[in-house]
């Protein structure tokens, strides 16, 4: 058996005081089996971005550790930045890394919703995956007013009324929280600098073009050369094998190909193995045949 | 910093007693950071084969203790069976599988080679990538004469004397300490119950047939299809994905094509991460952004 890993992360709304942000993060750090792999703060947005990683038994407990913390340390009635936001912590996805489901993520993202609720006296609005209304869904409706606007209707909009906690704001503000899958930033540069291709590309391949449903897709230049820049939202339903596949034959009706492609940031393993899998045409293979995957866990 | 791996493969000259392999895979399995990954044992063989890993530190210390027990519970000079046989450890490699070089193995086959001929008084022979002459590289040259053969010659003949230990065994034989690289065992099905075809593509590809260096390959039929059967003797220096792409091509001059490939047994992440990144392109990629990678050490 594989270790279970659920991923969370954070934003919390606020950039400016590095000793602050340091509290939050060691809050979540303190709970067992909590990895904080990175954070960063940006003053102009005020606002910070935590990524960790914990067993699905205690994600629940760190990301709670940080939103009471965070509840404790600002005050979003002083918060001013760049970023729309309406919650000291604004918003807290779980997101399946290894022998997790979608389903398990959501009843994590419930569980905490409910304690933050009530304990925290926090309202809390199920966003993504987790939403219970289609239109909190995305999170830009879930947020649309900000902390201001939210602040002054939650009591009396039927359709701002919180999953859980009150229907009113105190000083922390109010919370999304929710899971989604792993985000993938991915790019393919194309060997020509005629930028109108990438754009005809872009459009071809993403989502709200036609293409395929789990991308998001732009041409633009950059260094001087042609590049499709890429949001891959679900590489379970739509894997980056696929996406590169469709951009090469797009690419070759005009003439060109892809010289390279680069990744940006983090990738599950699983991303890469699916497309291992793939290109090898490798049927029947297990991830139990992976020999890494044979060390942790029994 | 990603958590380092050796995998060790020690062969034991039993295999019809199963308390006396327990034994020695109780006392492999004791040593600090071990993990037994499997073990077995073929009773016309009269052999078994346990495969465990280790980090660097204590994957030599794990080695000698199973060494160690062997040469207390098993007695060559009593042993029969049908493999090739020289000692109560017949042999005994290191393999790099992450964080690790192949030079980090060879040293701790050597130090690993000192203990056992000083401490056990065993002869050792070095083979593989650890040995200390061209002709000890092949084991088979190594084990020539087995355990009877080597017996009567080893004080007399100048080609025998081991690299550690006194020129002389005792009822423990000796054993074969070296590194070599993971050995992936990969099938290519095509399209065809031609056999023919998957013998020429075998003759091509494999390095005896002037092929590439390291795949060992052949043509056979399995379930009416013909299939290219392979050992991938060292998977850094001959990648997977370009023993396939090769494989395609030839059979492309055949009018064929490449139905599914299966790997038999285990394989280390990073052979299968090679070839996503080779397929999609993934200039400047680092193992690093593999989210798993972050997960351990530090």
């Amino acid at each position: 058996m594989m270790q279970k890993i659920v991923e969370c992360v954070p934003n919390f709304s606020e950039g400016r005081r590095p000793e602050v942000v340091q509290q939050i993060v060691d809050a979540i750090a303190a709970v067992d089996g909590v990895k904080v792999l990175d954070f960063s703060s940006d003053a102009d947005h005020n606002r910070s971005v935590v990524t960790f990683v914990a067993p699905p038994e205690t994600v629940g407990d760190a990301a709670f550790a940080g939103i009471a913390k965070a509840s404790e340390l600002i005050d979003m009635t002083q918060h001013r930045g760049g970023h729309p936001r309406m919650g000291a912590t604004d918003v807290c996805p779980f997101i399946p890394i290894r022998g997790v489901s979608m389903d398990d993520c959501v009843e994590i993202a419930k569980k905490l919703g409910q304690r933050v609720g009530d304990e925290l006296g926090i309202p809390v609005y199920l966003y993504e995956k987790a939403a219970t209304r289609p239109e909190r869904e995305n999170l830009a409706n879930v947020r649309r007013g900000q902390y201001e606007g939210i602040r002054d209707t939650i009591a009396t909009d039927p359709a701002r009324t919180p999953d859980f906690g009150p229907a009113k704001m105190g000083t922390a503000g109010a919370t999304a929280i929710g899971a989604r899958q792993f985000l993938i930033a991915f790019n393919v540069y194309l060997n020509t600098d005629n930028v109108a291709i990438a754009k005809k590309i872009g459009k071809a391949v993403r989502h709200s073009g036609g293409g395929l449903r789990y991308v998001k897709a732009m041409g633009l230049e950059v260094d001087g050369k042609a590049q499709v820049s890429m949001n891959l939202t679900d590489f379970t339903g739509t894997p980056i094998f696929r996406v590169v596949e469709m951009i090469r034959r797009e690419a070759a009706r005009y003439g060109v190909g892809i010289e390279s492609t680069e990744l940006i940031g983090l990738i599950p393993q699983q991303a890469l193995i699916d497309a291992a899998v793939w290109y090898l045409q490798l049927d029947g293979f297990s991830p139990e045949q992976v020999l890494e995957n044979r060390l942790t866990g029994e």
